[in-house]
């Protein structure tokens, strides 16, 4: 038997990873890429840096760590690896183990046999059906092409659009606002990162970023794009309003490109994604796909997902490298961690958000603390808001989220690794974490986020959610918050209504009388952290109809004076 | 049966913690703190940065994140405990379960009734039985006073010593950098840190801190501090030299404060400090004991160690206040896990280190790789060293370390939350870990530590250290060192050696006739990962006697032209 033939059809992440891999476990064995595009084993996710300014030179996004061009000369030089760029794979024939091949631009076809094939298709960007979406200043973010587009066009542009609020359209939102354009992002569902967070966290998250100068508008369905006289964009209307934009991007997500591996009879999942077992392989043991283009389990639910990202599309490509040379290496499935930078604010998730849990039928304990990342007399301390989802039956953390300046994404990781793990919320005060002031505090802010949960669990921390104070303020309930924060802060900022009362925790022990026992109190004050201790003294002191606001106003998006 | 008498000895960090959980879950208990210092509940791990100026007020170190001071009053008003300040526990009485206090202004005795007791008595400095140590100008970083001083001598030094580099005398000469003096550290063992990592990774960094200024002595036993006419400190003389200080801090370790808990038959373990069990509870049932007066047991090597950090204080304080109070709460052990920032490196281990894992018998598998936080293209990335020490026949992680201005500590946390769970080196790879340009790369370094492991492991990536390479050079071996790196990077450093020849990885297909096969080689680049690139090349080639050296030039403490 002769050295494998390895053909892999997609040359942007997966694919090239996939090639990497496998030569360097079969020195001899033929590999070659099939790429429709002329770029190839670029950073499609630097492209939002490279708009904001941040990624300077263009180039850097198609280059090593010690600046050699990822070219075609590159992969034969550097990988041994033959790369056909302008090439579109045009059929699989799984019979005769061939594939046919165009150069895009003469039209020739060729025809590339195969012992080991690998689909690395990558993903499209959904095109919304609406008018006025081929106009001059309206652009996608998924090529790098789009980058070179839209970095030329706003120079001229002082207001824009972002349709969509998710990962790609919220750090889009944030390269304009480095580049000082106004920008307003419309999304249909009525909340910002509808993939990434809960309702609850991205409500503070979008409170903190229009403080900076982002807008939304939540809620609101694009229905078409007008343009002016010169066939430039000049607004996005909504169902609900008309926004005047001189460019617009439309970030609306994307779909798996799944139509050759259909056309060849491999069997498609029910996400719409290219169904494939833990080695990677298809419905045809021979080939194996990597990358957008497939759906993967995720390993809380136990349901097939499709969640296409960066680091999926190369951690397959190394297995997928394993395999196809004849070893017998497992993806074992997702968790969904997604995490972003947008303004000056951190944001992460893992696992399930507390509605999908729900939705699986799962009885959850949810908690939202404010914490500090590091030591409060750190300088560089930073804000983290930080939700855990836990199921009540097994204790098990099914999901997490955190946002803020602080160092939000390191305890995402943190929580990732333990729900890899299978970790209950008890397991996670007994981790080993490392403290020195520049880095956590003494009890790291996961793990105290976890014993709230437990606190919460036992009943010895009755709370309820900012979203649950306000609706109940809203519908005028008959009930008392107590703030216990000091004056000077009660004075810098509260909440202005008549049922709030100002009472210090260090004042509470001796002027608890003024605290009505016949009325349910809410404690409230900036983290959590006083709130739960008062709640405590005021359970001590026999009242009994008493929560606290989790995550203090912190956690509050809504107005206050 | 009453509320319980709960007294706790010791008023610093565990003390508190247990006083305040107790608190929460007690509301009408009786809890006592007694300490014979003035201060309590201090923030001791900011002192390092209050002599550095970041935290600005000696008063932060005693403040509460919303400005409250931690006295007396503030335990007494907001948690509901009573601190005896100034009175010093001179005697448990177990059998009338009472402690003897006295008051350390008057010299008065009083008896404190206790259904239970807690024992957070901490820990001293260890004060080296050398001459001169005495001298005006000699300090130790232990106490919120030691630091006053400190600050306020500094204004007219320009040059200090620093005995000990462990973690506080490397925080101390980090801090006197950050004032412009000029620092010396001084340590008896043949490297910096020498608790916290290993001795190729303490080179590194002692080798990247002296090209910042900072200066190191080691393998070096002080024998004496001179002074001058003014009985002010003037020279530090060590076995090998005499180094001049007008300063010196000495930072040596400290040993636990168990003399109490001995006097009072308490049971004392073989490291020294208290015996708990998991609840900590002392050989007396209705005694316990927290902090840094007590013995942990190491999570990988189920030996007891003392290794005193804060984090434990604080997490068994929550677990004593529990216990205290009724409940069955464990503290199941530690990793030792030590994290922190010297100059612009963070820096990190957890679990075993090699050569303590070679003495508990372990047969490892260590690598040590130099990758980037971050993708290379964001302009915020930074080097991190990553090394990780695995059994080799079970493949569980032993061990890892970080340092590097990179993000260093984040890794750390993951692996120490991956070892908490019995992780396999396999398992790494399969974490869901977040990713997105600002802070990680595709396949975060942890992983990709994981996967040098693997390929180790697997003899696909033979490799050589650099401490080993130096050997070789210094011995005078017949071999050659291929380094692949560009033209341009070789340019700008290099290691002179007429053994060593320039192949660009790119030429090496085309050029390796001119690589000799009878003769060792070992492959060299910047990071590790083209010279094992080159490796497999060359391997496939038939190449057999080959190596790369793990993690690069990054990983290289010896000089360069």
């Amino acid at each position: 038997m002769g050295e494998p033939r390895i053909v892999i059809i997609g040359g942007v992440a997966a694919g090239p990873k996939t090639a990497a891999r496998a030569r360097r476990l079969a020195p001899n064995a033929d590999i070659t890429i099939i790429e429709k595009d002329r770029y190839i084993s670029y950073a499609g996710c630097g492209m939002p840096f490279y708009l904001a300014g941040s990624v300077r030179e263009f180039g850097q996004l198609f280059a090593t760590a010690y600046g050699v061009a990822r070219d075609e000369q590159y992969f034969l030089r550097e990988k041994g690896v033959k790369v056909l760029t302008g090439h579109e794979a045009v059929e699989i024939d799984r019979s005769g183990k061939e594939v046919v091949a165009r150069n895009l631009s003469t039209g020739e076809e060729s025809r590339l046999p195969y012992d080991k094939l690998v689909i690395a298709t990558g993903s499209s960007p959904i095109v919304p059906p609406i008018g006025g979406i081929g106009l001059k200043g309206v652009f996608r973010l998924n090529h790098p092409e789009d980058a070179l587009r839209i970095k030329d066009y706003l120079e001229n542009v002082s207001e824009a659009v972002v349709i969509g609020a998710g990962l790609i359209g919220m750090e889009a939102a944030d390269a304009l606002r480095e580049k000082n354009v106004f920008a307003t992002v419309v999304e249909m569902k009525d909340q910002i990162l509808p993939g990434v967070l809960d309702r609850d966290m991205a409500a503070v998250l979008a409170a903190r970023l229009e403080e900076q100068g982002l807008e939304f508008r939540l809620g609101q369905k694009v229905v078409r794009i007008e343009g002016d006289e010169q066939g430039g964009v000049a607004a996005v209307v909504t169902d609900q309003e008309r926004l005047d934009a001189e460019m617009v991007i439309v970030a609306v997500g994307v779909r798996p490109n799944v139509e050759l591996a259909r056309k060849a009879g491999l069997k498609i999942g029910q996400t719409g994604a290219i169904e494939v077992n833990q080695h990677l392989q298809t419905s045809d043991p021979d080939i194996y796909a990597v990358g957008d283009c497939v759906e993967n389990l995720h390993l809380v639910s136990g349901r097939k997902v499709y969640i296409p990202l960066a680091t999926y599309a190369n951690r397959q490509g190394r297995v997928a490298g394993d395999n196809v040379t004849g070893r017998k290496s497992v993806f074992k499935g997702v968790l969904g961690t997604s995490v972003l930078k947008v303004l000056n604010w951190n944001v992460g998730r893992t696992g399930l958000g507390q509605q999908q849990a729900e939705e699986l039928g799962y009885r959850v304990i949810t908690v939202v603390n404010s914490a500090h990342d590091r030591t409060h007399y750190h300088p560089a301390h930073g804000l983290v808001l930080m939700k855990m989802i836990v199921d009540e039956n097994t204790r098990k953390i099914l999901g997490a989220q955190a946002i803020g300046p602080g160092d939000a994404v390191k305890r995402i990781d943190v929580a990732a690794t333990a729900i890899h793990f299978g970790a209950a919320v008890d397991d996670l005060p007994d981790l080993d974490l490392g403290y020195s002031p520049p880095f956590s505090s003494p009890i790291d802010l996961v793990q105290h986020t976890a014993n709230i949960v437990r606190n919460k669990a036992e009943n010895l921390a009755p709370s309820i959610t900012a979203e649950e104070m306000k609706a109940k303020l809203d519908r005028g309930d008959d009930f008392v918050i107590v703030d216990v924060r000091t004056p000077q802060q009660f004075g810098a900022k509260h909440i202005e209504d008549g049922r709030v009362m100002l009472v210090t925790l260090g004042d509470i022990r001796e002027r608890i009388d003024e605290i009505p026992r016949d009325k349910e109190i809410v404690l409230l004050c900036a983290m959590g952290v006083r709130s739960y201790e008062a709640l405590r003294i005021l359970h001590g002191a026999g009242f009994r109809d008493i929560k606290y606001m989790e995550g203090g106003l912190q956690a509050w998006p809504y107005e206050m004076d």
